[in-house]
């Protein structure tokens, strides 16, 4: 079975985020006032083949810890879609 | 009304995505196989205020337009979630 892993990649809540303080600042000076909030993170597309849906998701919580995100810092979410 | 937008900002499928190929290959070298393809964008969630689903939208396009994608090489897509 083919899937495809779509994987959001956050600063966690508690952390600051520069590169998204940054972009509200770039928005305001584009005349954009109207964002309150701006909070930056990675988008992750994996095809993966697995044997079940529980197995993708097996390898795709193992990628993100060990690779994708820096647990320490960062949180991690993902749905699964069958191809 | 209040609204978030989580918007994905992704390199063209046209274009080369040499984070994409370093991470499949980082994958392989911790002995994650299953991976035929990775792809990495930015994922961004931008709080704001709008009268209207429909100008919330149109705010939305037009920071992504004006700032937060290259339209050349990228691509984006969005979803609003009314707060």
């Amino acid at each position: 079975m083919k899937f495809l892993a779509e994987i959001n990649v956050m600063p966690q809540k508690e952390i600051l985020d520069p590169q998204g303080k940054a972009v509200k600042i770039g928005l305001q000076n584009l005349g954009i006032n109207q964002v309150s909030d701006a909070r930056i993170g990675k988008h992750i597309q994996l095809q993966l083949e697995a044997g079940s849906e529980a197995e993708a998701n097996q390898i795709v919580t193992d990628a993100c810890k060990k690779l994708l995100a820096n647990i320490i810092m960062e949180e991690f979410e993902f749905k699964l879609i069958q191809l």
